[in-house]
């Protein structure tokens, strides 16, 4: 997404600036969606707000997600292609210290952003990785939500000095595959689809399901399961997903050329079938 | 803290706001320091100075330290007892994504807050403490650092429903004993100090490090050790410590009485002096 965005909206007004006593900036006290808005329209906007609503639930936000969802529409139908980012967090502190009083009330940041440079071609081309000496925490409470404590993605993303790297795979600290920083990944071993499962760290990305229901209705077996190093070298296929990029096969990694295969081509069909259904929904 | 700072400072100016563009707000991308303020002097500041280059080095946050020195004098010494809190992050955001681009400026955020009501009974009494579900994910490139990711301390303190109990401790993933959500833990065996290693997680309290002085000084045997459940219930003692309650006995655990001793008090005491020595120095 390019630095400064079109339109940044709090609580529902157009202003750029946040108290400095939120909780989102003391403590990351909150969680974000990151929104690809395509014909005028919020792409998985459904897989978005449950995301959004199950974190809110876990961390106790009161969030009005009727209003998320009527301000990222309103947005997204006045630019043809833009990105959403959505932030809440628990808003200004109302006690001291860690502990919520539960009297917070949420503070909404809208960000819209002009579409990035076209690097459509990398769903076609691939991309090159290399594997993160940071690794993730395992904390089952926090495992899965889009949340703002991300200083262990800034640390890997850091790690990448070389610009044409796309993506740092991240392990975690019980040695298991997770994700890209910013990105899910999945295997393909032997005809079969599998991505880490994310019951102890990692974020359970809407690209990611949809992918999963992409192979579902092509009828390519996939699974969640516990993912290692050795997984990872053996498989045949590596791709990663997000909200924004869809599916983009990893051409290369730690230095060595990875196959684009079939599996991936065929979920990449698939995966715009899912996605024009979704379209027609909104 | 109270809730309403006296004092709040963006950059060395008078400011409420922060950009909502700041990756402090984003990713918690930033570190803070909680420092007590007694007779017009920040306690201990040397101390909270050195985590805070340590933190600014790990994390490559490029943030002004003597900026940081001076406006914490300056605040210290314009109210006779207060707390100073300074937060530092990486600032507005000049790259895309997680990963810095080495050219942001950071953000600098002072707060000064007036000195909470007097608890300093419990110094003597003792607090009550149960054991938090929540546990602390661990990662050893974050570990001892007082960043802004704190997702977990929220978690922890969010079980606290009984407003009597002070404190919850946390243990990490892994199963050991690592700190109170705001506060580091000791225990005391058979006339022997020790408190958690925090090479996995934890924050590396400024007060931790004076006490184990004063144990030095004291001529008690201190160590910082691997615990777990085990050695807390066998202890004999348990303290907590942070900068701004000094030490605290546990008079309580989970419900049961645990008794005050003679380690606790004599660290008390020989506490008084290395902190009457720091604020003739300051």
């Amino acid at each position: 997404m390019s630095l400064e965005p079109e339109v940044v909206r709090i609580d529902g007004r157009e202003a750029r600036a946040v108290s400095a006593l939120d909780r989102g900036l003391h403590y990351g006290d909150g969680l974000f969606e990151t929104i690809a808005c395509l014909e005028h329209r919020p792409r998985l906007l459904e897989r978005h707000l449950a995301r959004l609503e199950a974190g809110c639930r876990r961390l106790a936000l009161a969030t009005d997600l009727a209003a998320v969802a009527a301000e990222v529409r309103e947005l997204a139908a006045g630019a043809g292609r833009a990105i959403v980012k959505v932030l809440v967090t628990r808003g200004v502190a109302t006690a001291r210290g860690y502990g919520p009083s539960g009297t917070e009330r949420p503070t909404r940041i809208t960000l819209r952003y002009a579409w990035p440079e076209d690097d459509a071609h990398l769903a076609q081309d691939g991309v090159r990785v290399r594997i993160a000496a940071t690794r993730l925490g395992e904390n089952p409470a926090l495992a899965g939500l889009k949340h703002c404590n991300r200083l262990e993605q800034v640390l890997a993303r850091a790690e990448l000095r070389d610009a044409e790297l796309a993506e740092a795979l991240m392990f975690s600290s019980g040695g298991r595959l997770i994700s890209g920083t910013m990105s899910n990944v999945f295997l393909v071993h032997q005809g079969r689809l599998a991505t880490p499962r994310l019951d102890a760290c990692g974020v359970a990305g809407v690209m990611r399901a949809a992918v999963l229901e992409a192979a579902a209705v092509a009828g390519i077996p996939a699974a969640e399961d516990a993912l290692g190093a050795l997984e990872l070298e053996r498989a045949e296929e590596i791709f990663l997903t997000n909200a924004l990029i869809g599916v983009r096969p990893v051409r290369e990694l730690q230095g060595a050329p990875r196959e684009v295969g079939a599996v991936t081509r065929a979920l990449q069909a698939q995966l715009a079938a899912v996605l024009a259904r979704d379209g027609a929904r909104a």
